[in-house]
């Protein structure tokens, strides 16, 4: 089996080292010649992982025609490049992949799910299935080994089973699931969560107030992923409450960072004029924010995040009307 | 109306400052002579807050017939000592009053609830109700007045309004609730999960494994509680997954601290050697293992932290035997 990963990032070079160390034939596809370099030659990803020495077997090629005869493609690059990553493959392809999704958010114009559009820009000829691999991973504690579990999500139970055994071991865990709606909505939604509790963070907000967000939380992402199709139950797991504590508690997650960034400078516009990776969140709040309005479901968090990242409230001013009025009308 | 807090430890300490800054008429009780010096004297309770002048209001006595005609009494002692507290005052009260339960955790020889032990030792004639004021709250934030929420859950519904009522503020949010067996249960055994999550900590496992292990302790919690006569969406709230996330990611928490050291020094050893707080979860872990195993409710992690505290289990293979042998178990 052949395995290609697009995207040379922290959480694609995370994954193809975990296929290294199982002894499956994996190669990293990317654009940056900087990084792929680094990977080649320094056996490094500089950019994300200060002093990790990856494994030695891990390769990394600019040529798009590594995915010629792939059998499994894992998408791991930003959810607004999908679409056109997918675009780029799909001529190239001689076999039905499975089509592996690593990215959580939406899509920045349809406001889809990243299975659906992966679906949507790959032909079925060339399609078996899509199978998200998610859960509460930041890469920069798979990469140095650390234990760690995650779900793999698919309506095709045996695509999952052999995504499953390709990157099970003993400190990867994969479960599987098969609520495709609920586990890729509770990923997206989380990281714009979690947007907002680095503002609270960052703002001075401590531990409590922290611990109260997330439970409210969670009940705004069961709301809107229900309301989507979703199932209750699909929140209480590892895609659910498990990718959220995670990101919102770590200071490995990007998402809360950006948060923290615009908390202690009580401004979004610091944000937008230093920020060089890609926060999913922000992105997610805009979606998230928009598509509730139109369906009328109740999210006040995401609500004040996207007044402070898009309409340049005070964030100071968001946390107050979050945390003290909406809490007052939340009391029995 | 005159509040009696019974316990001037640090939870004892936060909560009687509350109503002083709410201008409530408010004395704490304790028989520590150090304590209650230091709170007279210096308005301090250093042996838990360095470095926090008290609100000058806050006065303590070590005299029991402060409880003579007391409206509410506060149980803020810890779950070994309710019992008795309850029997000494008892025969002081004059008038019937609210009884307000903030510990966590369950009697050591019955292992009952916190609610249960004191309707058992006040006499009715003494006692219009029990209110559970619990939820994700950090003493050490709420004395420097951070913005923190908590539920008042009661089966007397105008009681529980009171005590809202005399608690909230502009920092202190106060929910009410009703499910008294699901919210005592959930913030009683989410201190055992946060001593096993403060041991993988200690031993040097990461954000990824903490959230895995939160999301499993969120399932365990849940069994235990339905099977004792919970209600599954109190779980969800401020006294289930709000309560366990405080616990087990903040570097306040007692529990979490106490597994840390184990986990730092791999055995229980230097824990009871050491420890000179209340480390409710250590006791709880011993409840509720021995009721699950009565009752035949699964528990992996309470067994775990069981055999670590209480049969030398080694605490690299307890977590070992948790996060790996027991998740292979779990996957579908």
């Amino acid at each position: 089996m052949k395995i290609v990963v697009a995207g040379s990032g922290s959480w694609g070079c995370a994954l193809a080292q975990v296929l290294c160390d199982n002894h499956v034939d994996v190669m990293v596809y990317g654009n940056n010649p900087a990084e792929i370099n680094d990977i080649n030659e320094n056996h490094r990803n500089s950019k994300f992982f200060e002093d990790v020495e990856l494994h030695h077997d891990l390769k990394a090629t600019m040529d798009l025609n590594v995915f010629h005869d792939a059998d499994v493609v894992l998408f791991v690059v930003p959810t607004i490049a999908i679409e056109s990553v997918c675009k780029q493959i799909d001529p190239i392809l001689t076999k039905k992949i499975i089509a592996v999704n690593a990215s959580k958010g939406f899509h920045p114009q349809t406001n889809d799910r990243m299975s659906n559009v992966i679906r949507a820009n790959i032909s079925k000829e060339h399609l078996s299935s899509v199978v998200s691999l998610i859960g509460p991973s930041h890469a920069e504690e798979v990469v140095i080994r650390m234990l760690t579990t995650i779900c793999a999500v698919s309506l095709n139970e045996e695509d999952a089973k052999t995504i499953q055994k390709l990157f099970s071991n003993d400190y990867l865990r994969v479960y599987r699931g098969d609520d495709e709606i609920g586990s890729e909505t509770g990923v997206a939604l989380k990281n714009a969560i979690a947007v907002a509790s680095g503002v609270l963070y960052g703002l001075g907000y401590g531990d409590n107030t922290r611990a109260a967000l997330i439970t409210r939380g969670l009940a705004e992402m069961i709301r809107y992923g229900v309301a989507m199709g979703g199932r209750k139950e699909t929140f209480m797991g590892m895609t659910g409450i498990g990718d959220l504590i995670v990101t919102c508690t770590s200071k490995h997650s990007r998402n809360f960072q950006a948060g923290y960034d615009i908390g202690k400078h009580n401004s979004a516009k610091y944000f937008w004029d230093n920020n060089t990776k890609t926060v999913e969140g922000v992105r997610t709040a805009k979606v998230v924010h928009d598509v509730a309005h139109e369906k009328g479901i109740d999210m006040p968090i995401i609500e004040e995040i996207y007044k402070v990242l898009y309409e340049d409230k005070d964030p100071k001013e968001s946390a107050k009307d979050l945390m003290l009025r909406d809490l007052k009308h939340e009391m029995i």
